[in-house]
């Protein structure tokens, strides 16, 4: 690897990360001055076509720039450096593509350029009720019966209930391992009513349902009928009084739509002929048939992931995008009508771009206040699926999506697998290709119902999930609460993630720790809203960051994951700090060593976090 | 095969069939002319040990006659004949035993002699409430939930309830094909007070219920406590009330004591810890130790057809038969003190002889009424079990056992599997073997929890069905009626012949049917409590029998299994018939052809039945 050229994209880039459609982009080269530099070609593309051969300006002495300005599409732009040098006499090309690491340049042979990406969207702005609130995600069958006596309403023919709501979940199998039963707890809507004090007392302010439309399972991903509520959930006029209770707390409620695939269960396919319509498996001239796609008999038809449950749909079949999008009484528009503040796309990648675009032109025409969310698990900025580039976020596709990469992420860090500055990395990594209002939107998950509870990856220590959660309660984005976690419920894989809330066993310690935390982020705009520099620092275990607004508020948040005490020195200049209290976190196990005029030096106690407002003292 | 002689204990034994202890027999034996007969030996053995040796006396030509009076201890005599015949010039010894037919002897090998057998029982009465009486089986959690809120009362931890109860019982098991999860309807013994009413309108006077002692599982053939009532089941009031409840309307009540091996998951065992005392899995010091065998480690132990949930245990342990016989609050006395009537032993024929003679002693001393009823699979006269004789039938041990061989001898027959006439010698080769109080006593069984109900077995015709029913409630024995069966209920083996009761969904037809046909059991005192006369006749497809008392009432039964019509005579001498109207039967299709003085000419409907009251002519 021969240095002839310094680069940092998170440095030495104007503007940062993702630009508006037609704003310019400028960059500052430096060339190191034991090599002789010819010639430096700024090399931009717009996916794979070349749009851009800029030949830097070299300023001053070993220090290039140049600038760009014909970002005037949107989607993703890519960009690498062509340099010319001198080695051993003859004059060289050299390629300059962006480590995997971190936003410095290193030299790659042109075949493996790996190269940077500039995010080109249109302006686009997410509703501040959403970007700035707190969300609560409910698995209704396991949330809370809201009905006098407890029992479930309206139980589904062949199938189990638990006898106790304190139950272990399992999946019914045959010797096969298909799942030949479904099994439910009885939570439902009414449910939700009853606790909304509750969830309001923690600070939730927007609540997202798992799938609620009529369908055979617990988990309802393989929908029946789209139009209509689960009767074990309740009815319409149930989940409007749902909608207009939450609402008068200032809690809006979004839904999860499963628009890939249908249940074979359902209205549209029928395969076992419970509903009255002639399904697409029933018969050739079923309305619905073009829907689905078979081949040859009706039993061979196209699925999701194999399931035969769930038969996929064409979804640019003219009758499905009116069904689910267009009609005045379409699925989008029935719900919306009703009050829903948005809809998780489930399986969003599966789904084609246009239809994607389709629905959110609809949902904004109709309410230009709601959202729409996508289920993607990776970066979502740069995400290719079926061989095609997504460009989720130019602006009008997804205003968020579900940010399964800061899970990973603050896992591996909390158990040790990455450093804090890989930890970093990461993120900025993040923030460079998402559009600042996507980043903003980005819903912090660290639980769901796909993946181990926060509790168990943790090996059940409490410390540690605290960690986890002051972290998602201070960090840009939605901080994404899955049922349960705050009450301390653990869980493996599904269905063990899938446990019931447990009402009067809950971790109190847990809830008071989640209540405090969520108010704090309220409290301080700079968490609910600023922007973030993350800290770089020398000691693997301390991660850091700073959130500041307009306004000048910081508040520096640094997390210890070890298990010793850790001494560190916060240099400040003007400024002093302010310990910020959270109830049942370590805070007071903090101890300021020293400070002077410009620094302060700290000890952290382990497996502790601090979250301090960073005062200008001459204001103070 | 040389018919040197002819003899059929059915018809030339005196008397017929078992006999009391020092009672004496006569027989006789026909020679064949054809044949030169030096000398006939009746050799009687006691089990494997000749204790007569009789000569038979040649009273006229060609008939012999013999009386032996040496039958002075109770147990199973055999006998056979040895006959010295003069065979082409020299006499020749030649061996005559029990044809496996019927009660005609034919030759054997010494080796292979097929013996007849005689039953030496103590005198002994079974209780006429009991012989006289129309069982009815509940396996509690599918009979009825009595709860207002029809929520079933303490459901086991991770347990699942039926969503509805009307779904399919499955068993829940994992890959291997362990079941991992008890699956529950939640009847329960109110539910049983409740229905007295029912029970009562279609004659029921006795109640045997399956296991209601506390047990994880459904069936609670798995014990956890003797002496607790499951708590999904109700408690001891709630029996006592069903007890007292059902004792006013005439009806006693039956439990199920299942004494070869408790549950892994009991108070006694307590393998998962669940229950407060030391068990014998936790620790070597547990006084209910010695209940059990281990082999070395405490997970080697010895288990009931190798089921490691149901660990056997030594009936002749001294602490577990107090615990279960002699203690003043043993299980027995406990139960029976309260009111119980008796007790279905479970897996009889592998308990020891001395536990079922103790335990009959115990319970007979504490109400003589009582009766000890067996689940034997077989003819119980003669059964061998592990290497030993049991002679459930002397007097001092089953007054009762369940008659799976009614059950599969008229499922052969209505399948048409076998002719008429052979039923007929099944029957007669059980009613020899039986001491005639326990051939009264038998437990008519068509159904149980163990085996394929009826109405499935029968391939859900209804008219077979009735044919099975009419002569359960015609026949010597007590009628069983395994819940449900009288309200069309179906079902495969087990789980599937464990469905709930149809409640708002019964056979009302087959309802009234069983109402009838009970109804007109107990009009009669023939049917109630008579002997029988089986009909021998050259139709395979009519089976026909003569219910008869000494007071000179005799009802006749004819069955038409085929498709077609049958024309029957029935030869009456000085008697005549009068039709006996069961409702929803097919009497109305019979026709009477033609008749005089002393034969009717019958045309029977296809698989129809008919009941005639034979009445003396000259009493008319």
């Amino acid at each position: 690897m021969r240095n002839v050229i310094h680069y940092n994209s998170w440095e030495n880039k104007a503007p940062f990360g993702a630009i508006k459609v037609n704003q310019g982009v400028r960059i500052a080269v430096r060339t190191n001055e034991e090599y002789d530099v010819l010639n430096i070609k700024w090399v931009i593309l717009k996916e794979d076509n070349v749009v851009g051969h800029i030949d830097l300006v070299e300023e001053n002495r070993n220090y290039y720039q140049g600038e760009f300005n014909g970002f005037n599409e949107t989607g993703l732009y890519f960009y690498y450096f062509e340099v010319d040098v001198n080695i051993n006499g003859s004059y060289q090309k050299i390629f300059y593509g962006k480590s995997f690491e971190d936003g410095h340049t290193i030299e790659y042979s042109y075949e493996n350029l790996n190269k940077y990406q500039i995010t080109v969207h249109e302006d686009f702005e997410v509703p501040s009720w959403y970007k700035e609130g707190i969300m609560y995600n409910i698995f209704v069958d396991r949330f809370n019966n809201g009905n006098r006596n407890k029992k479930p309403s309206n139980p589904k023919p062949n199938s189990f209930i638990y006898g106790n709501w304190s139950d272990i979940p399992m999946y019914i199998k045959d010797k096969d391992g298909e799942i030949i039963r479904w099994d439910f707890y009885g939570g439902n809507l009414k449910g939700i009513i009853e606790k909304l004090p509750y969830l309001s007392k923690i600070g939730v302010t927007i609540i997202y349902l798992n799938p609620i439309f009529e369908s055979s399972s617990n988990h309802k991903y393989n929908t029946g009928d789209y139009k209509k509520i689960d009767p074990m959930f309740g009815d319409e006029e149930i989940l409007k009084e749902l909608i207009d209770k939450a609402s008068k707390r200032g809690i809006n409620i979004i839904l999860d739509g499963v628009f890939n695939h249908t249940g074979a269960d359902s209205k549209y396919f029928n395969k076992f002929g419970n509903y009255d319509e002639v399904g697409a498996y029933q018969s050739e001239d079923s309305k619905y048939r073009p829907w689905y796609n078979f081949e040859g008999s009706k039993d061979n038809y196209k699925c999701w992931w194999g399931i035969k449950d769930l038969p996929n749909v064409n979804e640019l079949n003219e009758s499905y995008m009116d069904y689910i999008i267009y009609d005045v009484d379409s699925v989008i528009n029935k719900w919306t009508g009703m009050g829903i503040k948005g809809w998780r796309l489930d399986v969003a990648d599966e789904l084609p771009t246009k239809f994607i675009k389709e629905l959110r032109k609809e949902l904004k025409n109709n309410d230009s206040d709601s959202v729409l969310i996508g289920e993607v698990w990776e970066d979502a900025s740069n995400k290719i699926s079926y061989g095609e580039r997504r460009n989720y976020f130019v602006g009008d596709q997804l205003d968020s999506v579900m940010a399964y990469p800061f899970r990973n992420n603050i896992v591996s860090f909390l158990k040790g697998q990455i450093t804090s500055n890989q930890l970093r990395n990461k993120f900025m990594t993040l923030k460079e290709n998402y559009p600042k209002e996507s980043f903003k939107s980005n819903l912090n998950i660290i639980s769901s119902h796909d993946i181990t509870r926060i509790k168990t990856e943790l090996n059940y220590d409490n410390e540690m999930v605290k960690l986890a959660v002051a972290t998602q309660m201070t960090f840009e984005g939605i901080p994404y609460i899955y049922y349960g976690d705050e009450a301390g419920l653990s869980g493996g894989t599904d269905p063990d993630n899938r446990r019931t809330y447990p009402w009067k066993n809950e971790d109190e310690d847990m809830i008071e720790f989640y209540k405090d935390s969520i108010n704090t982020r309220k409290k301080y705009n700079a968490l609910t809203n600023g922007d973030t520099d993350f800290i770089i620092n020398n000691d693997d275990d301390i991660f850091g960051y700073i959130r500041f607004n307009d306004n000048g508020e910081k508040i520096l948040v640094l997390i210890n994951r070890s298990t010793e005490d850790k001494n560190i020195n916060i240099s400040l200049e003007e400024n002093t700090l302010e310990v910020i209290d959270i109830k049942y976190s370590s805070k007071k196990y903090l101890e300021i060593i020293s400070k002077n005029n410009d620094s302060f030096n700290l000890q952290i106690r382990p497996k502790s976090f601090n979250i301090f407002n960073v005062l200008n003292l001459v204001e103070v």
